[in-house]
């Protein structure tokens, strides 16, 4: 069973405000709620129908249909979850990192955490203004990536300002990837879908590297196949 | 102005069997328009507010509530025009291409034919089961990349029995990417998001790839994800 109250209450944590008050964030299904149980993230409340595993851990149990109501997928999945957000010290940057400047979209957030999952990259620094990780779009789209990833929303300038890294970003008027020097350790920006990297954080970056454009036409790459071509490129040459 | 007519047949183009009638798809906006037209796609209505740039074009003027009720978009974007599809004949495989095996997701599709223009590549061979490329959404997250790259559906085993050149695919079995040989032409086989490539294909593909996972965790990447990364290891060792 599931009150009216209960459904209204993670209803509700779809939006941003209401996350934030109450520090908890919704998964959905066996594979990205399973993820964040062995990842040591801390439930809040389980909803789940008798056929989800549960391998002993306490659970409210729902009807098919209750779960339908209370879920934000088209196909509810067996098992809803509430975790604690969890509330991490920013760390200083080390290793190979990137930083999300503005990025916008949940989608593209999503499979940008599936990737720095992929490539073993420890933690994203995003920006005041990235879209929110913890919503429940961006959770699925990780397909459970997020709980082995770091998620830090901190100011980046500042962060930038003291890292002592080199700090990678792809701009126009970089160095071909694919031939420029790339450090093991580094922290690799980002930028804006529509806008790319700000004016202010584009002047911090010391080493702009470029994707180079096959033939012409193409105005851009999405941020997320962007991300996965650069993530590559160092983990070709400095495999973890 | 804009009949009821008119909206009902370009409202209908959005599913497949009327594009296949009709022999017609919808693009919107001056810069995928533009775009298909500067590739000499031939129109066959143009619907655009006062505001376009027209450049001598004839098209029927709308006002911004009428383009409202036409268009896909969420924010329309000042044109909508009706494109023929093109039927070209099936080109054998010659350079590098890309073979989709069951892509279903339109957006994954439109990130795909993005990267595909991006590298230089001329040609992605769709099977019949592919989503299909001329739907709106898949038109509109190309970003105006599918008037450069030629879209084939086809028999993909029969293709890949004809092709003269080395057929590559990702698969849990192959070897690492950054190592393995690579060459100048091929095909690349990308699968299906959940089942991978089919048996029957698989069978088919002479050079396996892996592209590393780099700890513990994750499944596996976005079909989009993996395209581009493949690509980018391609072109970076064999620029156009």
């Amino acid at each position: 069973m599931i009150s009216k109250n209960q459904i209204k209450f993670v209803r509700q944590l779809e939006q941003k405000k209401y996350r934030k008050a109450e520090g908890l964030f919704v998964a959905e299904g066996p594979k990205v709620v399973g993820d964040l149980l062995r990842a040591g993230f801390k439930t809040h409340t389980i909803f789940a129908t008798s056929e989800w595993q549960s391998q002993g851990l306490p659970f409210q149990e729902v009807s098919d249909e209750e779960l339908r109501r209370v879920s934000f997928l088209q196909h509810p999945q067996k098992v809803l979850a509430l975790f604690h957000i969890p509330s991490i010290p920013v760390p200083s940057v080390s290793n190979l990192s990137l930083a999300l400047d503005d990025v916008q979209d949940p989608g593209n957030l999503g499979t940008i955490i599936r990737i720095a999952d992929w490539f073993g990259i420890d933690t994203i620094y995003c920006s005041e203004n990235t879209a929110d990780a913890w919503s429940p779009k961006v959770v699925q789209a990780t397909m459970g990536s997020i709980a082995r990833v770091n998620i830090v929303y901190t100011n980046l300038k500042e962060l930038i300002r003291k890292v002592q890294v080199p700090v990678y970003g792809t701009l126009l008027d970089g160095q071909d990837i694919y031939t420029q020097e790339l450090s093991k350790e580094g922290l690799i920006v980002m930028g804006n879908e529509g806008n790319g990297i700000s004016a202010e954080i584009r002047q911090m970056i010391n080493r702009k590297l470029l994707i180079p454009q096959f033939h012409e036409g193409p105005e851009s790459l999405n941020v997320a196949i962007a991300t996965a071509i650069t993530c590559s490129e160092f983990r070709r040459r400095y495999p973890l």
